[in-house]
């Protein structure tokens, strides 16, 4: 099953650049042009995904996820 | 009350360039190096925190929300 | 960008049979062989994606997401 | 405390077909008539609910966690 | 369907004390003994559960979605 | 980096009462007036705050994650 599009507004394109394996979940790192995102993921994800560092990947988020904080 | 440090892995700074007021939620886009980072908030919390177009922000998303996706 | 395959271990695939547009967010959802998924979007990306009813979906859920709840 | 209802409008009824214990989390997998859906929870909740292969629960997805692909 | 016991780690318990009700979703206020805990959920859920001012609810949060902040 | 105030209908005040460090993630209970309040985040996360049982933090949730349940 290929996905053309995806509503999840928030795309940052990149490669992984470190993988924490867990028992139950994982954490993945993706390098992309705004600086490292950390994903937490189930560990069966990364095995099915074939996750490894260098892979090309998109972390996604979801708008309605995304918190605004303002600054000092 | 201020706030030294939170807990999200995955902060983006920016200014907002766009807010689309909702009855209840708002969308509010954010500028940032990365790109325009889109969050769906309150209402409330758009007055609360006087957010408007230029105000300096930090947007935030907590590891667990963050989905991996294999590019084709 | 096309996307191989994602993280999200809950995929439900269906044909969207209503959406209720607002003004920020929208309420679009998918008749799947598990019964109706309901979900909420904001309502740009209803347009981005041109979801109408009839639209071929795969309706995703991370398994963080997801609570279990036990029967009486 | 019993409850009679919940906003969760994603509802999946089913038997758990599997348990990955982990240290903090676990992932609980549950066959529906909608196939498996898998959830990550505390494993001081799957001890608290006394969750075993085969307890009848029901998968519990908010609308707004529910994301929507289109297919290619 | 009655739920005996649910995995939300976080569950407080009191009284609807306000209502704005939204085209798709809708911000729930409850009274707790923690102060004011706000939701929001669809406005379908909203009439599917006949929420009113008054009416007696448990607001739910899974363990996941809770993020730690650390004073100045 | 400094935050006067974030969006976060719900936030609350407390000390930690009890860590369990795990892989990837860990679990941090707050003891706040309302209650223990218990959240998951990843373990590097605990590290980068420092939390240790007695620091002072707030514990945030977004309201468009809190669900609301009826009691029987």
């Amino acid at each position: 099953m290929s996905i053309e599009k995806i509503n999840a507004r928030n795309q940052f394109k990149g490669k992984i650049s470190n993988i924490i394996l867990g028992d139950v979940v994982s954490e993945v790192d993706v390098e992309t042009p705004a600086g490292i995102v950390t994903s937490v993921i189930t560990t069966r994800s990364v095995k099915d995904l074939e996750l490894k560092i260098g892979t090309e990947v998109v972390a996604l988020v979801k708008a309605t996820e995304v918190s605004i904080a303002k600054l000092l």
